[in-house]
């Protein structure tokens, strides 16, 4: 297998890019890391372009060697983005996933809605969360940090790879879209009218999570079809976004 | 107000042995960040010991202005772990609290037990949400990462001023403990003998949250009264810490 050391090869200069959402953006690729991702993304069938691997990795390429490289210690640790890195990863083609696919769709499913969150962690684990509870469709909201980012696809465990994501521009391309599907678009606020437990979250809602600090846009409020509100205890003002976020979709779990 | 520019001041010199582990647990102090914190931990009774400020700081002091100083701006960033920084901190002592004041107490309380847990946000994040959810007790097993550590005092939100910790070093201090104070040890595993939903998590009940990557150690589980399961849809083998604390956790809020 082939060595790049050079910091002016195609490959690695591709790879810096991809560092940047900007070109992660515009060439439609983005980095995964670590081997059990890498095996995830295979199994979930992700189109693997390139598959980058330190000279001491001891792993699998899990059969797509044929695009594997060698990257020397001082180049790969340039784009590494974990602190201990199993020294393997790959470039991998973001999915093309078109919202009118889930508009036709039979069965209850739900939705969650990223209403401009900015930790890549909150991001990530809501993936993850949403997968495990059996949600369809992650829509994602114009202002939200980038759900292709090193920081996001690592929490996201190799949710990303399952579970579709689509992006929208405004309140009305979002409620326009989820009348059509027949979602009820489900905000959670501090004046919400009843707690979550007593409504219906089971089926066909869209569910959406608000930004860390200011929570859900007042235009997005305004134009929800029911406002509810989770209890709380003591003097806390609000849970973490990826708690109360799976709190509510976990109410979908429930017999 | 004085101004501390010297790297050599007795203050400034705390303040960088309090961003150990080491000096925390052996002076019984930590450090407290921005204004909100402050707030907080002056409104629920935290013992402040210093005051910390940069000198453009101008927001409010809450009251303790005799025992505030200025830092100058190298100093203050070399303490200061937030990104953009609202330029305030305080040296706080340490809540210390007996396990024995929770074994008499009436009524149905809820603990929560960490077991191993590394990532500070997710430590945090659960006291904050077991704050919410008006759990009465965290208790906090040897190997977990510091309570009081910058990331973990951030992440719980002022919770940590409010939730009563406590820390155990054994397996069989922690079943003796539960069991005297009448609380059902509750562990959550992949083959747990019912979904908890389908469990009583209401009142009285101990529940065991696991370390990131292994979960709830062999030997808790081993001594645990009741074992239960999260069901996840897909290819998921776990939620992230926090979130399965908090589903779990707000159990103990429906009705």
């Amino acid at each position: 297998m082939r060595t790049i050391s050079s910091k002016e090869n195609k490959i690695f200069r591709l790879c810096e890019q991809l560092t940047h959402k900007k070109y992660r953006d515009k060439l439609g690729l983005y980095i995964i890391e670590g081997e059990n991702l890498l095996e995830e993304a295979v199994k979930n069938g992700a189109e693997i372009r390139t598959v980058l691997a330190r000279p001491d990795y001891g792993g699998s390429f899990f059969g797509i060697d044929h695009r594997a490289f060698f990257l020397d210690d001082k180049l790969f640790n340039r784009i590494s983005q974990t602190e201990s890195s199993q020294g393997i990863m790959a470039i991998t083609v973001k999915p093309q996933i078109s919202p009118t696919g889930f508009i036709d769709e039979r069965g209850g499913g739900n939705f969650v809605v990223l209403d401009r969150l900015q930790d890549p962690g909150n991001i990530g684990t809501i993936l993850r969360t949403a997968d495990a509870a059996g949600y369809r469709l992650a829509i994602i909201m114009k202002g939200t940090a980038d759900v292709f980012s090193p920081k996001v696809v690592r929490a996201a465990t190799g949710s990303l790879f399952r579970m579709p994501v689509v992006f929208m521009d405004s309140v009305d391309e979002l409620t326009e879209y989820t009348r059509a599907a027949g979602k009820k678009l489900v905000a959670t606020c501090l004046d919400g009218e009843r707690y979550y437990y007593d409504e219906n979250l089971r089926e066909n809602i869209a569910l959406i999570i608000g930004n860390e600090g200011s929570g859900i846009s007042r235009e997005l409020i305004q134009s929800s079809d029911l406002k509810i509100k989770i209890p709380m205890y003591g003097n806390i003002e609000s849970l973490n976004a990826s708690v109360a976020a799976g709190i509510l979709m976990y109410e979908a779990v429930r017999p």
